[in-house]
């Protein structure tokens, strides 16, 4: 892993001041100010927590920029939004845009307590936690993203980095990371699985070699839809519970994956967006959109989570979800077609990248 | 309750097989032949677990009848099954009629051994369960059905019933019944929903006046999205583990509940199904066709049953979901509107008969 030091804390006056500008700097490039606000940003502006928040406006702003752009037009909603119990989070959604059917990006930065039965559901994710009258303080930030286009020759994307602090009742704190980035394609383009791999592998190799394939296969096992026998998509990478071989080096891992987003989608997007399309393949499209649902609401722990912590956002929770899906009672695509094709690799992953 | 006394074992004869050819007759009327074949329902015929098969098999029968003749020529398709592991089921759908947009009725019969993971979920149900090396033989049975219609003054029906037998370790059997009948309209129809109630209630209370209260508001809490803090629908009945005050009176109620399906639902289609409707309407039904989904794929103890117990049928499971879906941020209907009306009634369940 390749490790950078942070900027020592305590510089001299004018330093300080150029990094202060050097911070609001950046916040004006964002979507919206951030959750934790300026102040205590700086603050705390060595802290990873708030390096961390300022890589997720940053991510959110790169994302949504990069989309409205080659959307032509189509702008994103700004939503910020405060959560009661502590925190709140920025939602950017484009609807009905002219190449995008539906693309949400969501910041949030939450802290307070977890309840029982979240914490229950960390307990189940390998994490011990001593709880305090059944209580834990916590924050957990990220950035997520579901992108749906219009036209089925433009895949689906997802992609989630976030970073959770919890403090047992000792008074002791542990931290981790996780994430990941994966495409859905409606049909399979060999080119493009290539170029979307191939990109989160070089921002991977750049920390460890053995990270990426240790996370495409995460991701592979992670985005199964079980009872359909089916992976949701081609994969990527996936990540969870990472608090090795320090902070720092797993901050810097999950900024070049972060990194990574725009230059590994972006071009697939411009690639196929005017490509013509048959009605027929727009419906295989709604039923794979329908194959995303599933897997969102019976399997994610993200939307789980969510959709059991009280004073969630359900509007931004279930962003991820499709503009429409569909249905059929036993539809099976004909042998050697292309809708044969996508789901073979579905069932059975491929490497894209050696 | 009224109880009717079943045909003691032990005719003679010709009165036997009298009831012979009144069996076979029965089966003549149904979408398929019964799972459990003639002969084995014939030397069991007293049995409720045989009479309970050849209820289900009936209502399959009367269900898909009148719904096929209000939809002027569409058919069901008839798929017969088989369980790996024991038993099978027949799965009628009519996809993209006239007047329906999915309509499948279903019926299983199940048996076999219960994994740790389903019994687990049995037990979560207030029944404690003794198992054996961690497997108990079980049999299932029931007939299910999910009728989403296009027009948006139609609601969708949904109604369940089904038995359970479960044998402990030491070789007493548990059993019970459960089910419910409710209802989803896109746009609340007072009238609809006080004739649906009513024809409800007038089959509960056959059996006992206590019974429609307290499965009305066992529907209206079973049936909600927590999350959207919103009922599917207005609701019916909806009861579970009842084996009380005996197996043959619980049966006759059950029979009773499944004989009201088609005059709860039909007159309500015909009285709607030529009603003209906007693009909105339209719009607004696609809408609750998402929470539907939210609801059966996040809550429904049913379907997550289903999902978990391994050779089940999933493209029978998952015939609930409508042929189309949408979901769009942010949604909120203007004040005073017709979709705010259905929003309250979801929102704070109304009793419909007094």
């Amino acid at each position: 892993m390749v490790s950078r030091e942070p900027v020592a804390p305590g510089l001299g006056g004018e330093e300080e001041e150029a990094e202060q500008d050097e911070l609001s700097r950046r916040c004006g490039d964002f979507m919206a100010p951030p959750v934790s606000g300026l102040r205590e940003l700086r603050s705390r502006r060595q802290d990873v927590r708030s390096r961390m928040e300022m890589l997720i406006m940053e991510t959110q702003s790169q994302v949504c920029r990069a989309l409205a752009q080659v959307d032509r037009g189509a702008a994103f909603t700004v939503d910020r939004w405060e959560r009661k119990e502590g925190g709140g989070g920025i939602s950017c959604v484009l609807q009905d845009g002219n190449i995008f059917e539906k693309a949400g990006v969501n910041v949030s930065v939450v802290f307070g307590h977890l309840s029982e039965e979240a914490a229950q559901q960390m307990r189940s994710r390998g994490k011990t936690l001593k709880t305090k009258n059944g209580k834990l303080p916590f924050c957990a930030m990220g950035v997520s993203s579901v992108i749906h286009p219009k036209n089925p020759h433009v895949p689906t994307i997802h992609f989630n980095y976030r970073y959770f602090e919890i403090e047992n009742a000792d008074g002791t704190k542990q931290w981790w990371f996780g994430g990941g980035t994966d495409l859905t394609p409606t049909y399979l383009n060999e080119e493009d699985a290539v170029h979307f791999h191939k990109t989160l592998k070089e921002a991977c190799d750049q920390h460890n070699p053995e990270l990426y394939p240790k996370y495409k296969k995460w991701c592979d096992d992670y985005f199964y839809i079980k009872h359909r026998g089916e992976r949701r998509g081609i994969g990527g990478i996936f990540f969870d519970d990472l608090d090795s071989p320090s902070k720092e080096e797993a901050f810097q891992f999950v900024q070049s994956c972060a990194k990574a987003i725009v230059p590994c989608y972006v071009p697939i997007v411009k690639k196929h967006s005017g490509d013509p399309f048959t009605p027929e393949e727009k419906l295989w499209q709604q039923l794979r959109r329908g194959r995303y649902v599933e897997f969102n609401l019976v399997y994610d722990r993200g939307t789980k989570f969510g959709l059991a912590t009280p004073g969630s956002r359900i509007e931004s929770i279930l962003m991820s979800l499709p503009l429409t899906a569909r249905w059929q009672y036993m539809h099976t695509p004909p042998e050697k077609s292309r809708e044969a094709e996508i789901l073979e690799v579905l069932r059975n992953p491929k490497d894209w990248v050696h």
